[in-house]
């Protein structure tokens, strides 16, 4: 029989439905055709066909918006919110509305037009998370902007519309839903145990043992217990920390082998699949004058993470009405599968 | 500037974003290759490749499980969820199981293989909706089960994995996510103002006009204000109701009318779209001896409805990560585009 598990933090159930007929081994992706580099906005040479560029790794000999860069961050050509304006928040009856201020940056994560991530040297991954941080550093201080999430879609099934490796970076006026859920969640556990509701998740997965991936000095892998999709990961920092940003210097380094390694895993797993990671982080925490910021009072309460979801199984009208998922594959034997790769 | 925009009902905030170059006419479906019926197993004749039917539209001088009939419903063959069993609800520290109770069923809606229900006759359409009614009373007896949700998946991209005309129900012995939080919004709404939300937004729109796609006797058509999909519709009765089952004789007839021009709207104006549709009902209100039952006193707040959701863009990181969609499409843009079909 099928099973129902909720998952601890965001109360939400979904069904474990691993009897319906499928092995792990059955879900491995079909690959995306490789798309050739030509004209390709993101290698190098074709500096001009991006907006200019906000923040690149690049030699002190080098130019801006010319070659010879590592890692390059470039405003959206087409982006969901802009950075201009007032937020100017309003209301007609029952609807709220206010403008779309906020940022949308492209992270080009390397010149290499066909590198995969997990293929990449550790001391580059390093670097693209080290840009990551600087782009959250710098937008913090913009008064208007709440929250800040990073995201990287790989394969046309996960979203990517360009080939070119690359992460996402979205900031908001606004604190959205899922981060939301999560804030307030962590609020109402440590206002009644005085502890952090991701740590005491971590410690009881470790006494558990079945659905951890793996796990080193200062991280961990883990299936979540109530995953939504086949083969979802999450990765947590073992010390309790709200903020990516504020990761020690081998913290860094050690997180970049870990990505590595997890990414790793899936594609020799599941035969390269399509994936979405997200780094979910505190919101940013304003000393607004004589206006306490509710959002950043929470912030201390969170644990940072990165989930991972590889893009194997379809959602369909049951999901989008009810919220509520069917995963085919249990946690625990995605773990076995995930473990056993060599 | 593309617009923030915050769902009445779920609080919900979405991103409309159609200032990223694209039109209404920009979304036109491919459309998926006709599969063959040969071997479908939901055609006349092939009655045995389904488990027995629980119920048919049959007349009376045919068999069960054999041809004749018009609308059947047979239990999935790979159910998420299964009838037999107790709930038994557990715990292991943070972690909440149940098992997987509940239904799973399919809706034939038609012998005819390639029938597209918005070409269906509109008294065939009745047949189906009837049935939907007959399912959720017969299912509702079981005091195990919470909640019912109907819907539909047409085409790949949406989910269907076999092309025969079909929809599903599921009852679950919870009352999933979405639901849930209607329900409670429903109800604090009614507590503060005593009056339905959902009226209230009904009147709302019929009053500013500009996110009306159709308006019935007793039904009306509209384009969410919020709306996280491009072309994403929602019927609703004008009548106050919480109750799918409910429906006066005049309003299923009137309801199958409605039902087939909104998806004939949406054929015409996108290339006969993917999509899925959900009916959203209230939860079982068990009259549960000695144990008053939490979700049923909250039933009568709601007031049903059926959301239809095309699905012309792809979900990633972000979305995935926050609960936060970006719509390309503004709903008003989509309601002139959906009445100016002919």
């Amino acid at each position: 029989m099928s099973q129902l598990r909720k998952d601890p933090i965001l109360s939400r159930w979904v069904i474990i439905a691993s009897e319906r007929g499928h092995r792990p081994s059955d879900f491995r992706a079909e690959v995306d055709p490789p798309q050739a580099s030509r004209g390709c906005p993101f290698c190098y040479g074709n500096e001009d066909k991006t907006p200019p560029e906000i923040y690149a790794v690049r030699p002190p000999d080098t130019e801006p918006d010319g070659p010879g860069w590592l890692v390059r961050v470039v405003p959206n050509r087409y982006p969901a919110l802009s950075v201009e304006g007032e937020v100017d928040r309003r209301g007609l009856g029952m609807f709220d509305f206010m403008n779309g201020v906020g940022a949308h940056e492209v992270i080009i994560e390397s010149p290499d037009h066909h590198m995969n991530l997990c293929d990449a040297r550790p001391e580059h991954i390093e670097l693209i998370l080290r840009t990551y941080i600087a782009r959250v550093k710098d937008l913090r201080r913009d008064l208007r902007l709440r929250y800040i999430i990073i995201f990287r879609n790989y394969g046309k099934v996960a979203g990517a519309s360009l080939a070119h490796p690359h992460s996402q970076l979205i900031a908001t006026a606004i604190v959205p839903r899922l981060p939301k859920e999560k804030l307030e969640a962590a609020r109402s556990h440590y206002l009644s145990k005085e502890r952090c509701i991701f740590c005491d998740l971590i410690r009881q997965e470790q006494a558990l043992g079945d659905r951890v991936v793996m796990e080193t000095r200062g991280f961990i892998v883990l299936s979540p217990f109530a995953a939504r999709f086949p083969f979802e990961l999450v990765i947590f920092p073992l010390r309790h920390c709200h903020d990516f940003v504020l990761m020690e210097e081998g913290e860094v380094s050690e997180l970049a082998e870990v990505l590595k390694e997890a990414l790793w895993r899936l594609r020799e797993a599941l035969n390269n699949p399509p994936y979405n990671y997200i780094l979910h982080t505190a919101p940013s925490t304003h000393p607004r004058p004589g206006r306490p910021e509710y959002w950043g009072t929470l912030a201390l309460d969170y644990h940072w993470h990165i989930e991972i979801v590889p893009r194997l199984t379809k959602v369909a009208g049951f999901e989008w009405g009810t919220g509520f998922y069917i995963n085919p594959v249990a946690p625990e034997e995605a773990t076995k599968f995930l473990r056993e790769v060599r």
